[in-house]
């Protein structure tokens, strides 16, 4: 399991194994229950339990623009910050080469499909500032162009950060990606 | 100094007692030397030898664009990315009525008559995002906006960052800042 090392595992092993049965039996059942009853929302593919997660079926939500993110930890960071109140859809990853990742393993062509059908008036990729981030985020705006208005995330300084520390790459993004200011 | 404590402090000055007594002349020599030679560019403020930096002398660099910057040490981090051409100015700290710095103490007025005399296209406000910086960049736009263009570098995501871990303040500002693809 990620973060966990063999002295971790072993540490949670023993614990486990100390429990009375019955609190075991219930950790296993309550286990087997989550697992089979979330899945994912046929509409932005994020976890849920029902056919359509609560975003979707939120009707305080603004139906018009789509947030693309990688995965539902991504929408999750961003439902934190209270901000944002349109909807998202999940692709399931990035677009990677080098790991045989190609755009059909992803959720590309549902997101094509409901961006037609809906009309949608703005896609946002709020996609991580990487080599697959960049490349994922170039050919979904290619892709999706013909249909509405697309956009992404500003790369730059993050809040609370000293100019001076930054990486020059991260720098050269903040002085390239200059806004006016009103 | 800073980031020299008392354990740090007591090992360098025991190595400088053991030394030759003519390594040590020639250390204090320079730094004399250093301290009397190194004085500030009548232009932009940024540390210089001579009336005018090797910036502001730079027959190559862009002369309409200036990027305005809190201290010299920000100023060397812009140098390193090699991206921007134009030159600067260094105000000397950021505006910040806790620490009773206010704008009269900084280089202020001389940034408003360098733009107003040079006819700059463009001033870009490269502070930190931070409560001063903000404050900063707010004065002085509203100050330069009479003159010249006025943006500020992007506030957003850093480069090689994951989004799942970014903090709420700078999600809201990439999505806010969020940009068009072309």
């Amino acid at each position: 399991m990620p973060g966990i090392g063999p002295r971790t595992a072993q540490r949670l092993a023993l614990h486990l194994l100390r429990q009375p049965e019955e609190k075991i039996r219930n950790f296993s059942n309550a286990l087997i229950n989550a697992h089979s009853q979330v899945g994912q929302c046929q509409k932005c593919f994020h976890l849920s339990s029902e056919e359509e997660c609560e975003i979707c079926t939120d009707q305080k939500r603004d139906k018009e623009i789509i947030c693309v993110v990688a995965d539902s930890r991504d929408l999750l960071a961003l439902e934190r910050t209270r901000e944002y109140k349109g909807l998202y859809h999940v692709l399931g990853g990035l677009i990677s080469p080098m790991d045989g990742i190609s755009p059909d393993m992803l959720q590309v062509s549902s997101l094509v499909k409901r961006v037609d059908e809906n009309e949608s008036k703005e896609v946002i990729l709020a996609l991580t500032p990487s080599v697959e981030g960049d490349t994922t985020s170039l050919y979904l705006a290619r892709l999706l162009k013909p249909f509405t208005k697309v956009s992404r995330i500003a790369y730059g300084l993050p809040v609370g950060s000293e100019l001076e520390y930054a990486d020059e790459i991260t720098l050269s993004r903040a002085l390239e990606g200059r806004r006016s200011m009103e």
